[in-house]
């Protein structure tokens, strides 16, 4: 029978978690590098996104974020939802997600909306909760084009 | 006044009736026929669909969505948004969720986005927290085509 | 060091903010005009919504949504995602969170989808937890149209 303060730390980290993949995807849609960074833990990790590719350590990742979404022109929103989060013994975790994307060329007014899953783990070290692990896998992939020029209402 | 060991067991009711929920979801999405029928309770419930139906049990509703849904052509999003949840006495508990719904067409390339909201009832028993009522109704439909092939990036 | 009363406060009192924005947002797309007053302070408050306006009483706020919103072709959908809640002292809160804003003009057909931010700041009081500030920025606006008549599916 868990004590009320191990059930409380399990509710705690659940939280801090949640929060960690929303920072994480907060920080891409205001192209916070740093902050991307700092979402991943330091040493050896996996990243698998697909066609965007696979990384094993989180300088890598973000260079490649830096150089596919710090333009002007791309305006990026990644919304998540449905977090099915488990707790696993030694300060692991892992959980599924499911994420919308959806991006706007703001020089073509082209856009694209990728509905997809998250598939994540997570470590809890010297630095908090962090991400070890996070595969991507798209469901669906729909393109458009904005009507006229955006409004600013 | 609450115990500590009643108040934390509130939270954790509520997370767990979050996590039913954005399994139900994430089953939905995944075509996943046993996990959809496991988040409903076994006996009487009411599922009010609107236009695709109304079921008095699971089986009915599990069997009208492998109809629907299970198709090659079919890819389906179903998120979850801005959960209200009130616990009630007895195991109970009721919830209003906000549904944004995206299907793409894979054959053909028409989109359908449907905004809505789900009004639920939960019961807990010895599976846990299960649907006991669900009710559907949708703001806004919307229909498109996607402008292209879909890319995998 | 924490004491176990003061960590359950917590998480209780950042799953109260979080159903306060759902609460607001829902009743933003349901129209419920004195649900979403009871949602803001009483008092003196901040709402930068950019170009709609800024208020800094609920009354005003209230008068200008129900002029614009209140509308029977006006068909919206305010979804969060992502939020960031970080709790201060003295019974004060502030989130960040993203939202998915869509709008479907019933009589022409036409779509706007929002993507942006909200930079809140929360009061604990007497009504519990209330908005004292909302500060609103959009990234992208997408405008569309629907392909055809909305269908009840």
């Amino acid at each position: 029978m868990a004590t009320l303060e191990a059930r409380l730390q399990a509710l705690e980290d659940r939280e801090a978690i949640r929060e960690l993949k929303h920072r994480y995807l907060n920080a891409c849609d205001s192209k916070d590098v740093e902050r991307i960074r700092s979402c991943f833990a330091s040493g050896a990790i996996w990243i698998d996104f697909g066609p965007i590719g696979t990384f094993t350590e989180r300088d890598a990742f973000v260079a490649l974020y830096q150089q596919m979404a710090c333009q002007p022109q791309v305006i990026d929103l990644h919304h998540a939802a449905n977090p099915e989060i488990t707790l696993h013994s030694g300060g692991e975790a892992s959980a599924r997600w499911a994420i919308f994307y959806f991006n706007l060329d703001a020089d073509s007014g082209l856009t694209r909306q990728l509905g997809g899953v998250y598939l994540d783990r997570y470590r809890k070290g010297d630095e908090g909760w962090q991400i070890v692990e996070s595969v991507c896998r798209l469901h669906s992939v729909v393109t458009g084009r904005t009507l006229g020029e955006p409004d600013e209402h």
